[in-house]
């Protein structure tokens, strides 16, 4: 493609606005035309504003960039992914969409609005449809497009294989989540080391509500939430990145050991798409994994891993599964959904064809 | 008292040995008058012997005294603390009851044997009563009692209260489990830090069944497991001490919440028994209570905590169960075990009133 | 004594605070009679205020005291204990000693202070002598004394038993820090695991200047800095508490190995003092000993613990000392000073006859 | 280049044979031919007898060799990398250099051996020329070359850039290392977490001598030592990759701040070797930098960084050396050192032009 795509990164300071900067810096599609901060950063360069916490380098196109006010709508992109606090986004992402911005939103504010798509697109692209039930409703030229919360984004992999072969009654789902997912500064040192603490403020809900939602039905005018009773024990383990499940699963089918298993080798993955991994999917079959620090980062970050897949005596198979909360998580996933986007038309033809050039 | 009855402790080096060690050093009843080590420390002193690992010196009564062979009878004592290795108390614990010792063994090779009682005195104090039935059986002038793995003893705290309350149909348990579990050197630092492994050779079936047979009913020959449907996914987490455990239950009546809270609550100990707490099941009301590191040493580490107790959507209920693994779930689980033998008699009416003057 | 003397601990919600509320639970001398907080905690609960982070429970009778205002003076108390942050320390300690208060403080905002004692009592309990001076320059009827930076205190022990044997010229210290000296939140889960931070803000300093008044000798109007030059290299390291440091040692004498050690083992505590180690500095004779975990609680964490003396090739000998930085090296020492202050009859003849009866 | 050079791997299932396997898996110039494992692997496929602890998977064309016997003359393969234990190391090095074989080792076995190089292409690539000695003196047709011990690496780096602008005459070194540096299992868990442990088997000595060795002048018959002092202290922090070091060092002339800035700016690099980095020594301008876990990483593993450097009250300069033990420190550093063979024509001449066609 001849010239990139310009965009913007809400809230690029944090934990997972350095992954954007990150992610974005060699992106063949996708270029940073804008970035924004808290207050406490606006007007400054980004490589002073911003405490870097990735290894490596703050990419040099972006260290000396100024950073902007982060609820202030960004010039010189149209396509704005936002890292922005859920209050921050609340009112911010809406008033953008409705100035014509194409929103790609890590936030939690509007995930589970009716009319806005809650995106993984090897789950659910289908939902890209409520767009259209979107802009008619709100008046919008713009829209907004959300990313699942990183522990669900983990746990809905698998169940979508195992919902799509023979049907998913109930889940029941302990995290074992990593400190990355709070931000920063966010888990004080003096909690987590040598611990673990079995809360985090609204996260069993939402494993709850998006699970239902990331897997329900495209209805006429909204979702209709998947029919599975979802119950999630949240709690933080010292690990830097990487969320844990463990899943113990009721099917409506009574498939065999090696039925779940084939079931979920056979997950596909998106075509054409620069961010989308090639097995999105991954089963192990050793027994003592997938774990953290081991496959965090398999495919790029990119692919949610399970293992440990056995019969329970409780529900019917109970597996663990593995994501990476600031990469598919977070900034990956809605990078991907940007590129979904792009694909499907909704930046318009000729972003489409360029980034298909 | 005037004079303390005398003691051995076999596998007196490992992690669960110093504990035994630490606890027994100015224990009112009790006092060592033998260890016994693997090969490697046989013959010499304890001091040397052993890689001591937990905070504060060595007891100076122990740290001269001479270390014996692991599974050889010990001198000087007829109560024995065992902590051997599995594969070593298979042949030896039983040999030495047939000698005439009281082995209190923390050693997992004999629990499931059906005529062994699995025992915490204040879940089931009548399965003592098997006793009778093994000596008979085996024509042993000793006896063995064990006590259970160290998650399970979490676990079946809680359970045991709500069992006898509203009966126990399902639990489902996810355990998040300390390093010295796996005694020393036992887990590598290279696999644990900035990790979590799902996995733990063996743990997950011990759970299963001890939680059942520490339920069952005592019948003519054995104990009756209890009829719960018990599922459980273990892991180790990077934490010092303290195994937490994530718990969904089924119940077969139906409690309100208030109501189970009280039932947890009303939990209630043992009495006149030193190394008993006062407590031994304290509910924690926080909402990110318990943690390892805050609450592992409650009640000098011999109670189990409770916290986050809420309804499931799955099951009925769920919450958090929290104990220290070397202490009410292994040395001083032992140790109680002992406490209650003598006060029972079963080491014989003067010790009773020794202990008890 | 038939009655304690009141006390207030001021800054009593941080980590340090709760240090003093913790050792003053079942002191024999002391009971809190007020406490003080940061403006988010005043007019609550302590209780309530505090995010208590030690093992075990808040004390029963400070639970429901009502925390006071932080730099407000408190009622009820004549003694004071500060655990005030330097900028508040700054004015409010020199008020309330105007006020007539004797202030026990741990900021660091008054310790270079020319009229200052900053005090250690088994290392320079004459320079109490300057508090003449003070009272006497500043017109005050209360006083203020001093307790050293957490690091400095561990380096200082082995210093002082030193520098009386041959003479200190010389010292390098590269400390390796805990968490907990940075306070809560203090340090990021994000930045310290799996990491080691070079820097400290201010601590190298501290380090450098106060051992050298530490060691100084009582001048006419103030104390003359030891001759002694200090390099200290400051690193944050994942560990709770203990803060252990490195030190390389240039003497004026040449002694040998033997010498080295007999001196350090010699240093004597002082004696009738509540909170005062029988043994002050213990010499570990393991050569991979002192470590923060299983030494820091040495003494009941009021010890400093040495070890690995070896000669070395660039100054003359070299070792590793560990002090527990929240114990003696912030709440315990200024615990200790505060007993020191009694006896010596700072509080009143009724008050030391009251301790000592 | 139309055809690899085969190497072998000894020793590769171990932590550092981990890493030359992933390393070579794409190297331009070499391609792995044989493996060798203790003996508990001998015999198996590599992917079963590993117990692989680096991210991501085992390259699939190792995965499936036959691992070798460690001490055995491996087939196929003239260049072999050793990452033999010590013990191992001394019998067998040497013999294979007497078969022919160019032994590229990063055992510490024949480091100080007078006529083997202890090698760093960027430090002292001049000392090669003792081969010509070993080789007469041995009568060997094959050769060895050694690359340093791990900690040492990071440390000389900056120390060559001060010796060659300024002469060196002191330096103290306290080190702080990974757990990865011990290998698997290495370190247990119990003893680390939370923890620091100041000592490290035979590190000490292999600093110091270490380290007057790479900077020594290559004279007639062995290296001259260079003249400086060398006292280090080694400790083991809760890292997992990334040796750090605080360096006090005395100079023999006396630059200021911006002059030693400016030397460590300007050490430059070789070239023409593919695993050479471009700037194989970072000089960091934050005050906190660097940090093992945000630099380790730095030039894929190959280079060294240093930050903090200040003027030293006690010797003349101070700073923090960061290097990454298991890449630059172990098995890259190896590698670089085989690439310079192959330049300087030690493999022949065919060897030589096909890498640099």
């Amino acid at each position: 493609m001849t010239e990139k795509i310009p965009v913007a990164v809400l809230g690029a300071t944090g934990t997972v606005g350095q992954r954007f900067i990150s992610l974005l810096a060699d992106h063949p599609w996708f270029e940073i035309a804008s970035i924004t901060g808290s207050e406490r950063s606006e007007g400054r360069e980004y490589g002073e504003a911003v405490r870097w916490l990735l290894p490596g380098e703050i990419p040099p196109t972006v260290r000396e960039m100024r950073v902007g006010r982060g609820d202030e709508s960004p010039q010189g992109a149209r396509l704005l992914f936002s890292a922005l606090p859920a209050r921050v986004a609340e009112e911010a992402e809406p008033r953008m969409a409705a100035e014509g911005y194409i929103v790609c939103s890590n936030a939690s504010a509007h995930r589970m609005g009716g009319d806005v798509p809650l995106l993984i697109p090897e789950i659910n692209a289908d939902h890209l449809a409520l767009i259209d039930r979107q802009r008619e409703l709100r008046g919008w030229s713009g829209l907004i497009v959300t990313s699942p919360n990183c522990s669900t984004t983990g746990i809905v992999f698998p169940l979508k294989a195992l919902e799509d072969a023979f049907g998913v009654s109930q889940v029941h789902a302990v995290t074992m989540q990593a400190i990355s997912g709070a931000g920063y500064p966010g888990v004080s040192s003096m909690e987590i080391l040598d611990n673990v603490i079995p809360f985090i403020r609204g996260e069993e809900v939402k494993i709850e509500q998006e699970t239902r939602k990331l897997l329900g039905r495209l209805g006429e005018d909204a979702i209709e939430p998947a029919d599975i009773e979802v119950s999630a024990q949240a709690n933080r383990v010292p690990v830097l990145d990487g969320h844990m499940a463990a899943l113990s699963i009721g099917l409506r089918n009574a498939p065999d050991l090696n039925e779940v298993e084939a079931a979920l080798a056979a997950f596909r993955g998106v075509e054409e798409l620069p961010s989308a991994p090639a097995h999105p999917l991954i089963v192990r079959p050793e027994q003592n994994r997938p774990q953290p620090r081991l496959d965090r980062e398999a495919q790029d970050g990119m692919a949610v891993s399970v293992g440990r897949v056995q019969p329970c005596s409780v529900l019917d198979y109970r597996m663990i599964t593995l994501v990476h909360n600031t990469l598919r998580g977070a900034a990956g996933g809605a990078l991907l959904n940007a590129e979904l986007l792009v694909e499907q038309g909704y930046l318009g033809e000729s972003a489409k064809e360029a980034a298909f050039a």
